[in-house]
């Protein structure tokens, strides 16, 4: 079985030669007048790990290990800071043990190793963390990661109330796997599907598939099963309750802190069998924006609603760079959509959108392979590769010299325009001063009636071996304007260890306090995830 | 102005004369062969209150009060029982204090006098819990009960991002009001709408008007501003977030034990200018759930899908009482609803549902004449004017010797015919063995995806004098067949102190434990609603 690539996005298989990453910086010196130079990545067992703190006991043998291979690719996320880290062999706070506990009690067995020995113990799924979310933190205790990858299946299926129980580890393509023969989706898509698990979005309330009405993994949740230090946590599996604060909403989001979600009963749909789509050009972002807004409020409901601007549509889609593209998506399993997406393109073409009426692609049930097809031509079909496609995009040129992150937020539509910006401004200022240049751009993932989740790329010309300072000042300044323009500081990336100074700022100071009391609750001794989210 | 009854719903206007209730007793006496009899119910003066347990502190005299009548009308909330208390004179335990603060600072200084001075606090809405949730716990602790009614403002409105910073206090009719001439709504309406806050509606987790999709205030608050006794606590607004749990949702069911909601920023509407609606009818109960199932899975997200069982449609929609009566209506403030109508019917019809195609109501904008008339008429307009009128209904019998309540939960739909049968088996053996017999219905007051919120109605013939006895019983035998069976205590109606029995099974053990560690953070004397969710 391929392993997965201790430094880059997936499997080694997908890890660039160094042939290849010679050429790239070769053409990256080409381009940008300037000597990029690929020094070879070293395998994991000549990265000079420091010895394992703590010794694996006899009991836990077949479950704990402390192979090198391991302890790298479990000791950093996929973040741009995780990968340039990585590349350079940069590995002073490595992973001590890796744990693959086979079930429930494997897990319960691990965590109350980890906290007789005193060491610190850090849930794992698929490990594409952009946040430092699965990072071990500085000091003396040593650290066990624990892999869920073993929790891997749907348990039951309810095809009645379309909700299945499964297990927390599951990858994204092995549980849609498991839920097709039965005709079922969960159709939560986020970017990092094929390398994240179910027990990952929930705690970082992953953002998915859907751009409007349900779309966070919190809206899937029907109930969740976590152990925790003090023993297990389980809720009721209900439509819906008025009974209390829900106890699952405790849950979405605590990264880890609280206890390990082993499995869920999710709400699941049957699979899509109509769709129609449309790409809208704009001649200003603006006036894509005021589409989606209206698009949004009229409360269609569509599945996609995903504003690119031009510099995006430029590059994602195949536009001229000057033209914002507005690609407006619907779905079902029951009807056709095409009254829903004509009445969208009605409202979109009212502020502006531009759409061929032959342009506009609907797929009924029966037209199986024109379904398929369809959603895979022109602007729309190009921007989905580039979608499910990018975050691999970084594994060739990561330790060359390059400087690149997204970052993403949510703001409320009074304050939307000055916000973006408010927000270049400070991000463009920062990579003139530390790139000299560069790119920033930026599109809608999500959007609601209240607001638009923005999704801002940049990228600029770094120095090798300085990209971690550089980065860190740019990415400074992207957090500061999100946060002092009224923006959250993520929308469904989470908070981690990256993402603590803003987030502090974000929550209220009472509700830190009472997340640390729920802590010392559960987990009295602080082993899990301490510093994620809020001080030990 | 007319003052609000301390007992009934609604005014002192709205209370049943002796006259009335004497003619009432004579009907039922007549009806049922046994004597009714009507008493008088005493003026709140005569009611021979305790003396009140505090005195009023000078600097706070204008916002505390002693009034028999403000003490009695707040004793109670307006549950079966609380009005059978009321009518009887029975106020063992009454209120000592009522305070009416005028905005948020004021609020703040009678929190820090209750504490100075050891009372309990008890948080007042609009005063229509059916769950004891205003009432003072036994004990020797003062209460003061903070009625919220003079924050009643709308304070600002984003008309573009459709959303409005409301104070908590604010009862439903007046915050209609204060949006209409905007052309917004908030599009919440729970049957307590009448006499029912904005603040009561989010500490409970009020589920409204809506039958689909996002029903729950929970799905309409943006940001929450709240005062506990160590401090403000304050969201941020935002349309989405993924950064940590979500604080709004620690508030939204906390019912008073953590902190007073003053204010919050709440998702509001355009006016719907766009009706249709249908009311099909089937020939069994269990056709007329696979339908709503279905419509509902199809994800077509009705306004209203109620569905009513033979004998509920025979009492309140004029039906012969041998059919189910689905009703599905559609509004949109953008969009004509014919389409959405026609296909929801399409899918009804398979299961069985019968209508006309002429009977299908379809109001579209400009027709507004044409678009009230609708709604109030057939079926579907003989069953809203019932929904509104409801909560009077129990104000001419109180205390006369029936016995009757409402009570309501949520079950995913493979566990619903059974369990519909077990509750029915188990309240109508307790109607039999209590009442000798009486009628139990049931309605679907909102349907998901995964399962419906049934919604039962029992009544029978009690004895005056013991109805509070009959009433524990037959309410034991209906909270032990939900929980057994699966269910929730509650959907919406809260926990309070009458459900904690039933609550403290269904949740977490140790949520409830986290639940108390943030109580202690958040109120460390426990003065707030003590008893209610969780134990001091």
């Amino acid at each position: 079985m391929t392993r997965r690539s201790y430094w880059a996005w997936g499997l080694e298989t997908d890890e660039p030669t160094i042939v290849e990453r010679e050429a790239a910086a070769a053409r990256l010196s080409e381009r940008h007048g300037r000597t990029f130079e690929a020094k070879p990545i070293l395998p994991a067992e000549q990265l000079g790990l420091r010895a394992p703190r703590v010794a694996i006991p006899t009991a836990l043998a077949s479950v704990l290990t402390v192979d090198a291979h391991e302890r790298a690719s479990h000791t950093y996320g996929k973040s741009f800071v995780d990968k340039v880290r990585a590349v350079r062999g940069l590995f002073p706070n490595p992973i001590d043990v890796v744990a693959y506990p086979e079930d429930e009690a494997g897990v319960v067995s691990v965590l109350e190793w980890a906290d007789q020995a005193g060491l610190v113990a850090i849930p794992y799924g698929g490990g594409s963390s952009v946040v430092g979310g699965v990072e071990a933190p500085e000091g003396s205790r040593p650290t066990v990661s624990i892999d869920m990858a073993r929790l891997n299946r749907v348990l039951e299926l309810d095809e009645t109330s379309r909700a299945a129980r499964i297990q927390a580890g599951v990858l994204g393509p092995a549980l849609e796997d498991q839920l097709r023969p039965r005709g079922f989706t969960l159709r939560h898509f986020p970017q990092s599907f094929e390398w994240s698990t179910l027990g990952g979005w929930i705690v970082t309330r992953s953002g998915g598939h859907y751009a409007t009405n349900h779309t966070h993994i919190d809206d899937f949740v029907e109930s969740v099963r976590m152990v925790t230090p003090k023993g297990p946590w389980e809720s009721r599996r209900l439509p819906g309750s008025g009974a209390g604060p829900s106890p699952d909403r405790m849950i979405l989001g605590s990264e880890g802190i609280l206890g390990i979600v082993t499995e869920a009963w999710m709400r699941i749909q049957a699979r899509p069998r109509f769709r129609a789509s449309a790409g809208m050009t704009f001649d200003t972002w603006s006036a894509g924006c005021e589409a989606a807004r209206r698009v949004t409020q009229a409360k269609l409901w569509p599945a996609n609603c995903r504003l690119l601007d031009p510099v995006e549509a430029g590059a994602s889609a195949g536009l001229t760079g000057t033209q914002a593209l507005l690609i407006i998506a619907f779905e079902s399993a029951e009807l056709p959509q095409d009254h829903n997406i004509r009445v969208a393109v009605g409202i979109a073409r009212e502020s502006g959108g531009r759409i061929d009426d032959e342009a506009i692609l609907i797929a009924d049930d029966g037209a199986k392979e024109k379904t398929v097809e369809v959603g895979r031509q022109g602007a729309v079909g190009a921007w989905r590769n580039s979608f499910v496609r990018a975050p691999y995009n970084g594994n060739m040129t990561a330790g060359l010299g390059m400087v690149g992150d997204t970052f993403e937020t949510s703001i409320t539509w009074d304050r939307w325009p000055d916000f973006d910006e408010a927000v270049r401004m400070k991000v463009n200022a920062a990579l003139r001063r530390v790139c000299g240049g560069g790119t920033l751009s930026c599109r809608f993932t999500h959007v609601y009636p209240d607001g638009p989740a923005p999704y801002y790329t940049f990228s600029g010309l770094g120095t090798a071996g300085g990209e971690l300072e550089q980065w860190a000042e740019i990415k400074k300044a992207a957090g500061d304007a999100v946060i002092e323009n009224g923006g959250t500081i993520t929308h469904h990336h989470a908070v981690g260890r990256m993402h603590r100074p803003w987030y502090d700022q974000q929550r209220p100071p009472l509700f830190a306090e009472t997340l640390r009391a729920m802590k010392k609750t559960l987990d009295p001794n602080g082993m899990l995830n301490p510093g994620v989210l809020i001080d030990p």
